[in-house]
């Protein structure tokens, strides 16, 4: 297997985008991922998308999106697992490096959420649960979540103050990002007065319907150390996915992220890494409660641990262990099918130290963690710098 | 990279499959390719589906369909390239495979085309094609078919004899074949009789609206042969992907299906093989003339000829070289996210000698072409027994 390389990355500002649609938007970061690289041809595109059928009444996307680049010929890929169609976009582009099939792959993901009324994009994302044994029953994803954060709180004594901690440090770090949708700085006292959602999330514990796309170019380390430059080489040293059942009936347990778990240990297995050896995160924090069961499904904090972690501030840009030091989903914004690239954006922008004002000093070591739906799926990448 | 082979699969009934939902379709798919690889467990799952958001209602697939399978945890991965869903879950399968990041990988195509009212599966159909410069001014993809054909005809004097005699072929074939929707012997002047669709086209130059699903297990060369017992070793020995301009207008040539023969030149190239050397191909008949110009595209017949080879027999089960033995997708039917993976399973099916009465005798290297859209799209595989 040839080890993998990223070498440029690329995105839009994260937010309300009316004045473009879902290809311009994606073409505006493939051409920035593009230029970041110094490279102008490749020989795969991949796209993460969860549902522009849905959204904007197009499939056959991989298609369309080569063309509007002028790169029609070029193969290209759509794949989707909802709201982490991008970090399967980044592990099946990947694949094609690794297998030496294709030598540069153009990783994207995109989607274009506001383009429909309110409602379509609540059915629209409700699409990525059971639609036969939840979607049916009425049932979205805040009430999901909230049915988790109920079971965290009941078995650990997780709190809302803990969960709008969460919220708290990741609009901070959003106001340090100038591609975030919200730049806006909150307390916890400003989250748990905002509307309740789904008992006990607040509107500001859920992240935001988004437009934007995100982009990284893959390639060999050997040919990324000849054309970077004095720019550090990053390697991409593991890759896990799992799946869970996606019905939270059918879960053995509530309180935890069982796909996040199996998925973060086939990474860390291929990276020969461990949950300490991480400098700096990101995690999917759909929801406030999906980032505290998430730093616990890595391996950061033990099961339980996670909320009073984030509310000690061990997961802020200065403590312990730095999650989320884009904004997360939540302040950042989640166009569900671009998020999971953008967090390997981030990740990519940390390692090579071009983070700015949210830089985690000395960071070499990281991991982007995507998730689709409840949590019925899940991909982890560990990325490295190449010493 | 590892050589990967095909050691299993199995399909349903395509037809109209009223009494199950598309997981049940898809599972039983799954368990026949599983049964006849006589393997129990996978590294990764692949689905190949264009539009279960559109159809169904439900994104997230490959999630839902492992938890169907009783594989929840197994990582899962949906691809979409509109009727070529099911070629790309092949090759995503295939890089795995052969980069070493999966040893056994389940492939898969589903589509459950015929729980929406009509109007519904054209509008869903008819986003493979681009929504902003073709699909709002109103046209569907018979309409799109027919100026290929159109075109073909002013340029090479192609009839609606010979676009008759692929539905006449294919539809000889798929009376032999037990899987196929339509069992229906079918004359020349039976398709000329027929309604007219989008002139030239007429309803049997057209591919059904179709419920199925399709199933292969991969895995390396190296393991077929421990667990094949006697059955011939089927390798994957090419595949090539490529993408068009999804707009006609775009195109310099309707004459020709560009994205087509770029995918068989990079396929033949990587298995060392020229259009000669094929004992048995499937293309995407979706219509009569797409037959007739992927026959062309892929090499078996100089432009322009792919009507007079038909009409003369060449490409009939016991002609020079038999296309569609299958039955294709005129009579086979067309679940979209299928086909291409039921294409792969009838050629392994055709090397292994296991075809019944539709054998082509001592086949031994194949191919499989599908397409998404109007060819905005193709995915290209050469199969061969392994000496």
């Amino acid at each position: 297997m040839r080890d993998v390389a990223v070498i440029g990355v690329g995105m839009t500002e994260f937010g309300e985008l009316w004045s473009d649609s879902l290809r311009t938007i994606w073409a505006k970061a493939a051409l920035a991922a593009l230029a970041d690289a110094g490279v102008d041809e490749v020989d795969l595109i991949t796209v993460g998308c969860m549902s522009s059928g849905l959204f904007v009444g197009q499939e056959h996307l991989a298609s369309v999106l080569a063309d509007e680049l002028g790169m029609a010929g070029v193969p290209s890929a759509r794949v989707e697992s909802a709201c982490a169609s991008g970090g399967l976009a980044l592990r099946t582009g990947f694949a094609e490096v690794a297998s030496g099939l294709s030598d540069t792959v153009l990783v994207t993901g995109v989607e274009k959420m506001t383009d429909v009324d309110g409602s379509d994009a609540t059915y629209a994302l409700g699409t990525a649960a059971d639609q036969e044994w939840e979607g049916f029953h009425g049932i979205t994803f805040p009430g999901l979540y909230a049915m988790l954060a109920m079971a965290h709180m009941e078995r650990y004594g997780t709190t809302v103050e803990q969960l709008a901690a969460v919220a708290v440090k990741n609009h901070a770090n959003g106001l340090l990002n100038p591609h975030a949708q919200y730049h806006l700085k909150l307390t916890v006292e400003d989250v748990l007065s905002s509307t309740m959602v789904a008992d006990p999330l607040h509107l500001f514990d859920c992240s935001p319907v988004t437009d934007g796309a995100a982009a990284v170019i893959l390639t060999t380390v050997e040919r990324a150390k000849e054309i970077n430059g004095k720019r550090p080489v990053v390697k991409i040293s593991g890759s896990g996915l799992a799946t869970d059942t996606i019905t939270l009936a059918n879960r053995e347990d509530l309180t935890e992220l069982k796909a996040v778990r199996l998925a973060a240990d086939r990474a860390y297995a291929m990276a020969d890494r461990k949950p300490g050896d991480m400098h700096v995160v990101e995690v999917h924090d759909c929801f406030t409660i999906a980032e505290i069961m998430a730093t616990e499904a890595i391996g950061l904090f033990e099961p339980g641990e996670g909320g009073a972690a984030a509310a000690g501030g061990l997961t802020a840009l200065n403590g312990k262990i730095p999650v989320n030091t884009s904004g997360g989903l939540k302040s950042k914004g989640h166009p569900v099918g671009a998020t999971g690239v953008a967090q390997a954006a981030e990740i990519v922008t940390q390692l090579r130290g071009e983070a700015g004002q949210r830089q985690v000093e000395g960071a070499t070591v990281g991991l982007a963690q995507n998730m689709g739906g409840s949590g019925g799926s899940s991909i982890v990448h560990i990325m490295e710098v190449v010493k």
